[in-house]
């Protein structure tokens, strides 16, 4: 049965709209009866629909901090040039996810939701720009973490229909280390009692869980010197454990243990070789889309080196390093220097020829 | 009251000797009514008493590694010409700790144990090198990792007294980044049910989160090239998870919980500035020894950087970046390229006029 969590809201994240795309069959055999995918959109698609940028989302994230960090008019992301379509990956809370699951999706809620894949992601996307605003060919896709996931996906499943794409801080094909990482995240959640097998009655009754996956985030998520720089000072707190309480442990406490448990599968799971076999030069080798690879320097679970070596794969692609101490949380936008280097990566990307 | 464990023998760890230091009072304010410094010895100490070589032990491990792997004929720590003494730090199972704590030390076995620290440990051993040994003047002082957070505190300790000093892979101030790491492993124990707040009856109460304890080892000490170029076949393992299955688990889930939480705490709290009232600069600048900093580049969480720092803070120090894709866990030896490297900034180092 669906519970109630007041984070999924609109009085949390603003303006978005449900869009439904009826039953959906998932890649691992299960079927969502009725998919529904959270949507925000920005700007105006012009007549020829020629404009439309699609941005996907991360593990925990939403369309909110693109509307808030990286969409306006003086950023590359540009409402006033483009229209840009934020998609809520399904499972963050806002489009079908485990615990929002009722109605004719009731079947599936809680621990009862199917397993899904980037793939499933990608394959709702396509379906949705096309039948609900009639896009079949983007400007642009661009996503962090599993947002570059999806992203990659989209350069692999559907090469003639993207014209650029910019993968920052995450990979084609999930590497090892990530997959023993998202697996402590995932026994940090099922490890609490209070999780009853996905059966709690309500976040809060996972919150020793939930807070030791923000710990472990605090580990992985930025990096050594932005614990050893004291980096956090810059938002205003006075000690790192100041900053666990009213920064990390909130951030992922008000959340879904299921919702997470549905996306850090997905994400440990992600690799675009499965639509070649397993091949993944064969895969990234499909790639029409003129791309920016963009890992963050100080990332410590996409380092720079793996998007280097999917890189050297991929046609059409050029590596362009963010310097950002926080890490692969530089992708919140915290650090005043990161915005400006995204924003000119991509505007070199819009301009260019694709 | 003292529990059995098997791994704490002399059947699993070989010749050592257990020496009493009698009543120990410890810097956190708690005493051990009757420490016992497990002790294993190679070589003949000199009538002048001028060969001696104390090892100190990390987290987790024991004389044994150092026999089998740093100690031989062939190595820089040659026993036929040097007195080479490697003290088991307290809480590692084999000299007193919470869980082998019986007799005179009842009343501080299992939870009640008291916390020690890195200055407790470096405070027995030169107890027991003067008066066991009649040591006074040390060759030189090896360890690493928490190894090296002893041979640090020695540095600081006790500068007119250590000739030659070697800190492998760990610092000298423990950073907040391996604080909240530690943190993280400190939780994966103490959340386990089977735990019952230190209480348990066998560690096999605790093997949850033993085993998630070594997932986080799995993480943090390899590093992600490790995995990805799946290193792990070289010892004869076909996947990740045989491996996990086959080594990291089995390595921990043999120990005591308590022992481990023991270490941990101290590993943690490591810090050679409150010998100099928090000045970092002031304790390291009274090192008197020559110095080798060996971090290993591709150590995830004491990365070079942190090393870099302290070097410049210890006059005649000089850094030597061990160059080992297993990381931080290069410091078991696996890599047939490891311990010749070790061997050679050893042996640079003993060869030199001190």
């Amino acid at each position: 049965m669906a519970i109630e969590n007041p984070y999924y809201t609109h009085e949390f994240h603003g303006d978005y709209e449900l869009i439904g795309l009826g039953e959906f069959a998932l890649e691992e055999g299960g079927v969502i009866p009725d998919l529904q995918l959270a949507v925000a959109t920005f700007g105006t698609l012009n007549e020829a629909r020629t404009n439309a940028i699609l941005v996907t989302t991360w593990y925990s994230g939403t369309h909110q901090i693109f509307r808030d960090v990286y969409i306006g008019p003086d950023r590359a992301l540009n409402p006033e040039k483009y229209f840009i379509v934020v998609v809520n990956q399904i499972g963050n809370g806002l489009s079908t996810s485990p615990h929002n699951a009722s109605g004719a999706n009731a079947g599936i809620a809680m621990s009862k939701f199917p397993r899904v894949r980037i793939g499933d992601d990608v394959r709702a996307q396509e379906q949705l720009l096309r039948e609900h605003f009639g896009i079949e060919r983007l400007k642009l896709v661009v996503g962090g973490s599993m947002g570059a996931q999806q992203t990659y996906e989209w350069m692999v499943r559907f090469p003639g229909r993207v014209e650029r794409a910019a993968p920052i801080a995450g990979t084609a094909q999930n590497t090892p280390h990530d997959y023993l990482f998202t697996k402590a995240l995932v026994e940090a959640i099922t490890s609490d009692p209070g999780f009853k097998g996905g059966e709690y009655s309500s976040n809060a009754d996972v919150v020793d869980g939930l807070k030791r996956h923000a710990g472990l985030w605090a580990v992985m998520g930025f990096s050594t010197e932005f614990w050893k720089q004291e980096v956090w000072r810059a938002l205003e707190f006075d000690s790192k454990e100041a900053f666990m309480e009213g920064f990390l442990e909130p951030y992922f406490t008000a959340m879904d243990p299921n919702d997470l448990l549905c996306m850090a599968w997905k994400w440990q799971h992600g690799d675009v070789a499965r639509n070649a076999g397993g091949d993944l030069a064969e895969a990234l080798g499909r790639n029409e889309a003129l791309a920016r690879i963009m890992p963050i320097n100080e990332d410590m679970f996409f380092p720079v080196r793996d998007h280097e070596h999917e890189a050297e794969l991929t046609p059409h692609a050029t590596i362009r390093v963010i310097d950002d101490v926080l890490g692969h949380l530089g992708l919140f936008g915290v650090a005043p220097t990161y915005i400006g280097q995204v924003d000119q990566y991509l505007q070199e990307l819009l301009d260019a020829d694709a």
